[in-house]
């Protein structure tokens, strides 16, 4: 039976997302990102073509890695400036129906209980369209916009991160039972005070007193999405996430991260294929493949070789400190700081290499140039030979990366059965996970259900 | 000469701001308070009704102050559920043109780096329409549901709110320079990092290293609301606010409010005449006279007295807790807590009457029932008799009371040269203080501009 695939259009609140240079195209719009008509466009192009979700991500800092300074990443403008992503979505979900959005917010920051209300609120608003990309936050400049001198290290993060879901759960799923809500005009009761109630949170990390400010909202926890690659990382996806973003630069390594984000899920005693296993998308198409590659061409002409230098050091090595034949991989035990840029280049990749492969847009392990038919048959490859669900699709510029993908590669794909023909689903939490609009009771966060009711 | 009066539409989003139980009325449409229809729809109204602003109010808790729980305040719908105020701005932007949208969020619980960004990005998404009402909060449940066993102490909460501020200041005004921002495509630079600052903030309560991670916006600093009345308050106003919100009582209590507040002004070296001062106004009329009274004889056949109570007793006397002919100003002394529930009775109301004038939605100082004719003469009387340079309408009930007040009241304040009869302004800041897209000079803020720019 042919498998439908899941597709998020990849975007961040910020000019240059992932294609750093781009902003000079003349076919972008994208230094229209500070306005609300870019993102109600690109909403409706979302929409139009279907997409699950608009995936935001985010950074609370600065890319200041590359050569010890910010300097590249300001000049580029890479991730900065860099807006509120969840003010965006209220806008959005105005002009269209169906679309869900991802937000990208950090637990290692901010106090949950103004979170969970933002939440919720976004989860009213959207009828239920939210979800929940939730990050622990790498940057140091991060660290420091936040009160603390440095990172905090990755284990307290994740332990930070556990709790932060637990005060949510909490809230989210146990303050409110489902009939407190009332309305009764004629017995003058607006919610049933027996029903609503407080939390009482105590933990290492958190105080909250509750209860919820939000009364229960379509899908109360939004769908949750996560990232986490190293074993800590990996096992708290395994528990909470509906949905994982995995990185590696071939088929193969993504392959050996959908496994171990399954194994993880089992692991934490939920269903294996109840968490779908995302990977980014690059696809360059035209009506022909002459065209896409010319497309190519005239793309890669803007890419900008330290702007992509200054986002890889972001979360890795700065490249340009080391030699040119020595291997990426090395670079590690040769006390390179960092995780997150290492990853984008395959095994083997020597630094002068990996320096080389920045000068397109045409990076990392899943990406297609060719007509649709050709980026279908990619796509379809490696779905097969990775065992992922779905693609998070970035842009290089705004709106024709949208706009070809829509008019080539989505009419491929539906006839293949591989992309959805309308939507079906009401709330997000459906076309993920396939049921909603709750969590599901094996989900660590549905134990909190009637947890404080009386008893 | 004829001085232009200045008019914000009260509100919040609850169903039940300052008319308790009038969510069960018929006619009102706030039971859709967590839907973005309602708040467009309020938006367009209150932009046909050339109104400056919507006021949104925020509490971070429940009130719990009447009879030591919750419960009552659940029940009427007392300001719970409560959502996110700030959500709602660019969903109501994306419908108007002119509106200015003033949000309410608190200095004492959530990092000063996160809330600029915020509203950066909400100046930036309205082009300048923003204010912010600074708030340190009230709440014994706020502070529980933020980490502490009780509130931050008054003192230390404006001490914190002081220090939120300059840090504020740093990332608006002085973090970029107003030619930072290039966009330079020729020669590759999107932002001159010689013109984007760290702030390296180091204070009592906080740490921030910058740089702000949002490019200048039309305003830079939002307009700035507050509304403090304790000595503390009324100099941390003098020094910071732009427009200010004042109680009483009566007109002579306002009167002497506004006086204190242009004197703190001036003591903080402003020109007194520079903050603008607003009062809260409640209105019911109609095309006649006795068609208005019956009006609001309707109204209060749904004003819940218990549910004004919840809300009264979050911030001053359970009032059932006293005898009835014991004076509401005495109940300080008597041990009762809080402050912010004395101030709207009058010198000499006796317990057993303030409970009675709760029986009304016609409460306050400035509440005007009557012909469009009969209420404009009460506002002119009000503003002769106070110096107030404008008011915030509150509603019974929506959109009735705002559809009302633009039916009746506007037209005949705009043949008195009252009341403006087109928006002309750019930014909030020019329609507020005369004056912008800018800070005044004059203002504290201003003084972190160019503060670190390399010289």
């Amino acid at each position: 039976m042919t498998r439908r695939l899941a597709f998020n259009l990849f975007d961040m609140t910020t000019t240059g997302h992932l294609a750093q240079g781009l902003w000079r195209h003349p076919d972008t719009e994208r230094l229209q990102v500070h306005t609300l008509a870019f993102w109600t466009a690109q909403a409706r192009r979302a929409e139009t073509g279907l997409f699950d979700a608009l995936f935001l991500a985010d950074v609370l800092g600065v890319y200041e890695g590359y050569r010890g300074t910010r300097d590249t990443a300001v000049r580029e403008g890479v991730q900065v400036p860099n807006y509120d992503p969840l003010l965006l979505v209220p806008a959005m979900a105005a002009v269209t129906d169906h679309l869900g959005f991802v937000v990208t917010a950090s637990t290692s920051y901010e106090p949950p209980f103004a979170f969970a209300r933002r939440a919720s609120t976004l989860d009213h608003l959207t009828d239920g369209r939210v979800g929940w990309n939730v990050v622990t936050s790498y940057l140091p400049n991060a660290a420091r916009n936040f009160g603390h001198r440095e990172e905090i290290p990755h284990g307290e993060r994740y332990q930070i991160a556990e709790e932060y879901l637990e005060v949510l759960y909490k809230l989210w799923e146990g303050s409110w039972d489902d009939d407190a809500v009332r309305h009764d005009t004629a017995g003058g009761v607006f919610s049933d005070p027996a029903k609503v109630h407080a939390i009482d949170h105590s933990g290492e990390h958190f105080r909250v007193a509750g209860p919820h400010l939000v009364d229960p909202s379509p899908q109360r926890t939004p769908v949750l999405y996560q990232a986490g690659a190293s074993p800590t990382g990996l096992a708290f996806a395994g528990r909470h996430a509906e949905a994982v973003f995995v990185g590696g630069s071939t088929a193969e390594i993504v392959a050996r991260g959908v496994r171990a984000i399954r194994e993880a899920a089992e692991q934490a005693g939920r269903d294996p294929q109840a968490v779908k296993v995302f990977a980014e998308l690059g696809v360059v198409t035209a009506e022909s493949t002459p065209a896409a590659r010319e497309k190519l061409a005239a793309l890669d002409a803007f890419a900008s070789i330290e702007g992509y230098l200054a986002k890889t050091a972001g979360g890795g090595p700065d490249l340009l400190a080391y030699e040119p034949d020595e291997l990426v991989e090395r670079l590690h035990e040769r006390g390179a700081s960092g995780a997150a840029g290492y990853n984008r280049f395959p095994p083997g990749t020597t630094v002068g290499q990996a320096i080389d492969s920045l000068r397109s847009v045409g990076q990392g392990a899943f990406f297609a140039v060719g007509s649709g038919a050709e980026v279908a048959d990619r796509i379809e490859e490696w779905a097969a030979q990775t065992g992922l669900d779905g693609f998070n699709l970035r842009q290089a510029i705004t709106p024709g990366s949208v706009d070809d993908f829509i008019a080539h590669v989505v009419p491929e794909l539906q006839a293949r059965g591989r992309y959805r023909t309308s939507y079906e689903e009401t709330v997000l939490r459906e076309r993920v996970a396939g049921s909603g609009p709750r969590l599901a009771a094996s989900h660590p966060g549905a134990r909190f259900r009637g947890a404080f009711a009386e008893r």
